[in-house]
């Protein structure tokens, strides 16, 4: 089936449907990732993913955050540039802010600089335990913090983070802003079900530094996608994929979806 | 204008049209890179990017040769896999291979075992001056070499290498097939004008060793692109962009194409 057009005067996503079957058997949020991403494949300019968007693209970010419970941010990702989680819309006017979930394994997470500057921004910061108790107290002033485990490696525990997550903050639906190790630490533990990605008209390659791709880290094999959505907006697509293809039968649909 | 579905029984790109105009007044050939990329941006898996395509890709790959009078690949991509330019088709039979261009610095090429398996096969070596002349002759067994003139960082002057393909080979059409050593020279040098690209439904991650995106190396700046069409055949999108937007206004349409 073909991709649509994004109709103009609405929005791509505008009328997605997440699974909803899925909230009373799983013991995890309903993970939904949203990257960008340009043609050769990197996923930041200049070390910021604000570097390649469009205001099509930020126009899909606060879609995506309006159908979340939380939207969870990697402290690296945090530490390289300023963000807002704001869903302030000309046609919707003001909406309270999607709960940001921070994932740090340090506390080194300057949430004072970039994100806290709007009031009305709620965060959780899940800190590994191993992490001190100053950091834990700084990040206080501005965030409920939770402690959480790590692995026999040090890092957050993410399975056990994740059900944290649902069981004591009511979070069902999560959608993932990154970085790319954040990314391939949820994909890796089979923890994500979907990843939407919006493909910039530009070449990145090689800058000052090395950008990253969208998924920093190994894979023991290549993991296939199932594309459920296409559109196009001027020179870019937007394209949903299911991370588990056939695993997801209760996957909703959008407008552009492929498999109906 | 919506992305087109690949007609069953058709192929994407069937009725493509490449600029006529452009012949007369330009000094170099016309010339297509076409790519697969993984999801998250990488252009090989174990080191090949036959790990990526798929059937569909492989008819993209098979039509977009047909419309070119030569296909160029660099030594670095013929020394990691086994290439075959076949244009055979179960629907047309046997045809000609189109005239293969291989770029090398300094010889070390693996004709033989990588590329010559079809006796109809024709091969151009563009050979560095500052290769030895033992490999030159060793190359020649298999293949027309012409030397050429490098630059003073002693790799091959790649405009003055199209200049030659364009005045001496009647090469109009070049379509090259990477690997992204060779898109890289070729796009910062502003020697490209369409980038042809399969976006594969996986993901790739860093493998045994980290793969290349389509594009290995530095630009001073992103280069904006334009996509002239999109189309989808099952999980796979086939895109085709204008690497000089606006630069280029005889640019052909295929029957995807977004612009008309």
């Amino acid at each position: 089936m073909p991709a649509r057009e994004w109709p103009e005067g609405t929005a791509v996503y505008k009328d997605l449907d997440l699974p909803q079957s899925a909230h009373a058997t799983r013991t995890r949020p309903y993970v939904f990732i949203n990257m960008v991403s340009s043609v050769d494949g990197k996923a930041t300019v200049e070390g910021k993913a604000s570097g390649i968007g469009t205001a099509a693209d930020r126009q899909v970010m606060r879609t995506l955050r309006s159908r979340a419970d939380a939207v969870m941010i990697g402290a690296g990702t945090l530490r390289a540039e300023k963000l807002s989680l704001s869903l302030d819309d000309e046609d919707t006017g003001p909406s309270p802010n999607p709960l940001a979930v921070i994932l740090s394994n340090t506390g080194n997470v300057p949430l004072e600089s970039n994100l806290v500057r709007d009031e009305r921004q709620k965060i959780l910061v899940l800190l590994a335990d191993s992490a001190g108790e100053a950091a834990a107290r700084d990040l206080g002033r501005h965030a409920t913090v939770v402690r959480v485990p790590p692995t026999s490696a040090g890092v957050i525990d993410l399975a056990n983070a994740m059900q944290v997550l649902k069981a004591e903050h009511e979070i069902h639906r999560l959608l993932v802003e990154g970085g790319p190790t954040l990314n391939h630490a949820l994909i890796s533990e089979n923890l994500a079900d979907e990843l939407f990605i919006t493909l910039a008209p530009m070449l990145v390659g090689r800058q000052d530094t090395d950008a990253p791709t969208i998924l920093d880290g190994s894979l023991t094999e290549t993991q296939e996608l199932h594309l459920l959505s296409a559109y196009l907006a001027g020179d870019e697509l937007f394209r949903r994929y299911a991370l588990k293809p056939g695993q997801d039968p209760d996957i909703g649909p959008d407008q552009a979806a492929l498999t109906t």
